[in-house]
């Protein structure tokens, strides 16, 4: 018989244990930041009608999108992010739900990338978003959930979440009479972190910009300062009451009086964000220990999500935690906890007469949360002590007639190959001690 | 602007969070079971190149297919059941994951299946195998998941799991010199409990078989006796020494004295799974409350899962949970949990003076695991509290310059208008203790 290569496609990717316990403590860990918030879980499809999904008239050629005609002959596409799917969801749901809704989204999203290191083309987002309020308080909610989530996932705080706000781009660009052409302009500026210095100005030069303007917009976009003298800078120019200025201003005053350092929140007046639908706040979050992986938790304030669905006008702001390439970040930097198994203990078969003696302890144990694998398959007892030594596993189970009849445990350290006995009680207290 | 109709494709939902709410709880529950067995979690792409998912030659025409070329021309198909992926994935990693391998694999899966209830055309599916061995013991431990799983699930013990085993169906058909047809009768055996009884015997009389043997066989797959008395009939008729005879006896005997009771245990030679793969034990899984639904947590024995991908023979065993389809069984009895929003306490925003003080008082009770809400929008304090009360948040704290300037904090029961007034942190185990 012919033998079918097993492999994956392109850009797509296996978890094994390894990498996916990780994830999983991961998502539990944000799940958990984002519930202490008062977000609620929401999920929608991964498969919807494109029309909901690119609007009507979409470019319908991208080479990006997963997109085909299902079997009802209906024109579909994977979703390619969980912004677009949560503003058809709000104005479905919009009365059922109300407002100001609280909502957090975790799921594979998928999109036909040039894969490289760090990118798939399909890989999860970790979405939380605030509905329904044009309240700049809750742009400070979104930086806290953005802070405590990076400071768990990569368990210190080498980071920096960068801010700028679109009001203030706008308003500079009003000065120097550029306004009609912010649109472009921005999905330049958005492109100044990754691309070199000619290439930005030669894109502006294509928008007709003169080399003065040119000079002015880089010169303003890399100020770096302070937030303090950013803030001045930028209230003297544009008047304290700018919009922008003053809720920078107040993300900047509350998040610091909270306890957020200075050096994880920066302004920062290249960010931009390429999307159209940012209206206030933006943010992009680095890590300071591999900046070259962009940003890992990106988002910011909309004033209107979902114009394309409702009448309803629905402002908001939130962001989304990249997680699988935070996964690859933290791979490269050897941060990765290093488990095969999620076993702690195994039970060793050490004598085929006592199976149901066995079944007895694994059962007590697993019932007192200590993960127990039982050694079911027929193999010699080096064998399986070898297995549980490959998997990593710390601690074996390894009576026999001996134990049985004194009624004691006995409990091998794999690690260093010392033993301790005791009653199963015993045994139990000093795994619920030892086991990590 | 023309509205877009916001809506899902027919068979697909949304997640609204009391739903949602309730599928993670039950996902964290089921991963908490699988974890205390040492069942390790991995996961494969929602995508697959055709080939892998349906072999060589596989049905052209499938019309439950989610099947399309991808932009770079491929044949590609979503995953229509975790199996298959897994078979392709053990193939591909076996020498790096060796044997025996204990893994759990929980998504999304597409069937473009007519839907009726309780069936969706994207659903989850929640497996668990044991790979790589051919010890009875392995099912063992399965069943024992099982029972774990969906007493947690469903937080009674009102199910039965039904189990069989194919050598003894095929013994069975043997003696009525029937083998040769067994896939054939295997697949009508499946949908006894489906389909009418004169449907199920023009099925077998289509197969050419005669009517005393159709009588012969419906006798022996209704067969309708307790475990011990069926064994006992099965071991007269075939042999005790016969192999599927020995291993549903052991399983019996050892589920039984680990103490899972009789009636959530029970033999039925009715059960036969329409799958080819299964040689071996086979079981289902009845809710007692509401049988229509079908099972809810299927699996078997299989003797070579990936002869597709590789020459390694990999046996094994394993299960699989249809949570949606239960979480459907669950909302038709009532039984799902009825909260909109996982905040325990919401900040109302009594002063805007003092919005720094409620934020500090938020990122205290956080801290405290005491999940909290911070009323962020300009409304009036009637209306914020009528939002908690909608959304049935049960606590309030309602500060204003009073209580700032004793340095207490006030907590209203929205349940019943009563208060609490202390110190922060004497407020903060009042909760710990009164929030479910």
């Amino acid at each position: 018989m012919n033998i079918i290569e097993p492999k994956v496609l392109k850009g797509f990717r296996d978890y094994l244990p390894k990498t996916m316990i990780n994830k999983k403590k991961m998502i539990s860990y944000i799940e958990k930041v984002f519930e202490s918030f008062g977000f609620s879980p929401i999920d929608t499809p991964c498969i919807e009608y494109t029309e909901i999904l690119l609007g009507k008239g979409g470019n319908e050629t991208d080479k990006q999108l997963f997109r085909f005609n299902d079997n009802g002959g209906r024109d579909v596409t994977l979703r390619f992010d969980l912004t677009v799917p949560l503003a058809r969801f709000i104005a479905q749901h919009y009365n059922e739900l109300g407002v100001p809704f609280r909502a957090y989204h975790i799921g594979p999203v998928w999109r036909g990338e040039n894969t490289h290191k760090g990118r798939y083309r399909e890989f999860y987002q970790c979405d939380f978003d605030i509905l329904g309020t044009e309240s700049n308080l809750s742009d400070i909610e979104i930086i806290q959930v953005m802070y405590n989530s990076i400071c768990g996932l990569i368990q210190s705080n080498n980071f920096c979440i960068h801010i700028n706000n679109r009001i203030i781009l706008n308003s500079l660009l009003e000065e120097l009479g550029l306004l009609s052409k912010s649109v472009e302009i921005l999905r330049v500026i958005d492109k100044i972190k990754k691309e070199p210095l000619d290439k930005i100005k030669s894109y502006l030069e294509n928008l007709n910009i003169d080399k003065d303007n040119i000079n002015k917009i880089l010169d303003l976009v890399n100020l770096n300062d302070d937030n303090q003298n950013i803030i001045k800078y930028l209230s003297n120019k544009l008047g304290s009451n700018n919009e922008g200025v003053k809720n920078l201003n107040q993300v900047i005053e509350f998040s610091e009086s909270i306890g957020i350092p200075n050096k994880c929140l920066k302004i920062d007046l290249s960010i931009a964000r390429g999307l159209d639908y940012y209206t206030g706040n933006v943010f992009e979050t680095i890590l300071d220990d591999i900046k070259s992986i962009g940003s890992i938790c990106s988002g910011g304030r909309y004033n209107n999500l979902a114009s394309l669905y409702t009448t309803h006008k629905i402002p908001g702001v939130g962001a989304s935690i990249g997680l699988d390439r935070l996964i690859s970040a933290l791979e490269e930097l050897n941060k990765l906890e290093n488990r095969f198994t999620t076993s702690d203990v195994i039970i060793i078969k050490m004598d085929n007469n006592f199976v149901k003696e066995y079944l007895k302890i694994a059962k007590v144990l697993r019932e007192n949360n200590i993960k127990t694998e039982f050694f079911t398959d027929e193999k010699k007892i080096d064998k399986q002590l070898k297995y549980a030594d490959r998997k990593g596993i710390k601690f074996a189970i390894t009576n026999a007639l001996n134990e049985f009849e004194k009624n004691i445990v006995k409990l091998k350290n794999l690690k260093d190959y010392s033993y301790i006995e005791g009653s199963l009680d015993e045994i139990i207290n000093y795994l619920k001690v030892n086991i990590n």
